[in-house]
């Protein structure tokens, strides 16, 4: 599939009566504090409470009617799995999500409460593809990676494209970084739909394949991810990271610590509910806001599911 | 003063472009839990994180020019403590905050943030008359009750006729109740501006003074506010009782087992920090719901000043 505007213009118009067309919110305060123009993207405020339905919507309205009848399976302990269990539930169908046994009682509980349909495998990638494979033979149903496909990509610069019609005169739109289909779609939607907007990722340096990818040109893992920030331990793939490395401008890392403070500061200035994952690009900006003075800054607030019993803050 | 609905608008009118026009947020799966359509009035995201600038700055907006230089004093350890400042600090003048010794650091912190000058005193109503009395005396300033005071009162009925603004057939409003600022004025606005639109107000039963002055017809007191509500430990007073008499419905009463499982409800749902006093009208709709069965109802969730160290969920 070749890109260009009228795809993703295609994409967003067949998203719209699925999700929300999340506000963009401004806070006086975190613009005195950083120096810049800031304009918060609240994907916190998306159906399941992250913007990842919409990639996940995208992938599965692609696919024929015998596909989509015979349902969907991925992989994921996180908002993917509670974002392709949502959207089956919105189309009518089935989702099968294979689930490390270690992951928490209130992921699955969500999964649970959206129809998904749980099977439960070691913590290990040779036990999640078996299982996945599994079901695959069995049920005849299509994978949806969470990040690396290119429907889930475009389904994702969605959230900027609408950021972008609301504030069209950007310098630069800031996104987390996982397995990378967000800042993916968000690139392309600054390259097609921004004037001379530039796309910069946030990364935890405790799990930052995806800056050290694009130093080194070719994809590169993580041997841990022992960071807060659970939705980014993903890695990029070989759909996001070329998008990645044509269209990102650079990707900034943060520590953990920064990540929790940024984190204090929207809940307690903007008096809302960002998931620690969220926050990055914040923290990035903080980190050099020099870089982004009197800049107007579009900010992807990815999501808001946090288990409230426990908590960063001390 | 007689009131009239011009007078709501002038106050209206005045205050316009020191506070914002908070937002009126709906979920559709919180309406569907209670089976009525709600519009929440968020307060939580005003000036200072609470509705209480609006009285605080009509009250001072009433002083004259001579008044106004000398500054003002109030006592409160609270929302209203800030709010007094921050509208000291919008019209450049000064607040004198009379606090008890044991308030916490980080209210004490707001206070001097927003440039209000702190007095301490002992934690009883005799050591915080004097120390408030003796800065009248010095400074020559005008006291300013946080909620027994007509014009604090008109203030605070400003987001009630925002909400009504925006929609005019409520069945009903819902307001917490503390000292009464909040709930007298928004029955006013539900009196002047709404269409047979009712005030209903919510209280915890650990200090539900309200409730039983308004069975027993004369102001009420409580011997003990062991609540989590810490906005709602005030009493009513001789200029907010006649007005709640007169125009409001009735009060509900709520544990406080109920007062946090809502606070969590909106959190988790909602994705936005509102703080324990903020969530008691929507715990005492989901209390009585079938009341409420099928009406639009209106909640101002009143304020979003919360010690993240220090929250109650298990």
């Amino acid at each position: 599939m070749e890109l260009n505007k009228d795809i993703l213009l295609e994409v967003k118009e067949r998203l719209k009566k699925y999700i929300h067309n999340t506000p963009v919110l401004t806070s006086q305060l975190l613009n005195d504090l950083t120096g810049c123009q800031l304009y918060f993207k609240c994907e916190n405020f998306q159906k399941m409470g992250a913007f990842k339905i919409r990639g996940a919507l995208n992938a599965m309205l692609n696919l024929t009617k015998e596909e989509l009848q015979r349902g969907v399976v991925t992989h994921s302990s996180g908002n993917f799995a509670q974002a392709l269990s949502l959207s089956t539930k919105l189309l009518c169908t089935k989702a099968y999500i294979v689930m490390p046994s270690t992951s928490p009682e209130v992921k699955r509980k969500a999964v649970i409460g959206y129809g998904g349909e749980i099977t439960l495998c070691d913590p290990n990638l040779k036990s999640r593809e078996q299982a996945s494979n599994k079901i695959i033979e069995e049920k005849g149903c299509v994978f949806i990676h969470s990040s690396n496909n290119l429907n889930v990509i475009l389904g994702q610069a969605t959230a900027a494209m609408e950021l972008l019609e609301e504030q069209s005169d950007l310098d630069f739109v800031l996104t987390p970084v996982g397995g990378g289909g967000l800042i993916a779609g968000t690139s392309l939607a600054a390259n097609y739909f921004g004037r001379n907007c530039k796309t910069v990722g946030g990364e935890p340096f405790e799990a930052d394949d995806a800056c050290r990818s694009l130093k080194s040109g070719k994809i590169e893992h993580n041997k841990t991810t022992n960071t807060i920030a659970d939705g980014l331990k993903t890695e990029l793939g070989d759909i996001t990271f070329p998008i990645i490395q044509k269209y990102v401008d650079h990707i900034i890392r943060v520590e953990e610590i920064e990540i929790i403070e940024s984190m204090k500061l929207i809940w307690e200035r903007m008096k809302i509910i960002v998931e620690p994952s969220g926050v990055v690009p914040f923290a990035a900006l903080i980190k050099e806001k020099e870089k982004f003075k009197n800049k107007k800054v579009g900010i992807i607030l990815s999501g808001g599911n946090v288990d409230l019993k426990n908590l960063p803050f001390f």
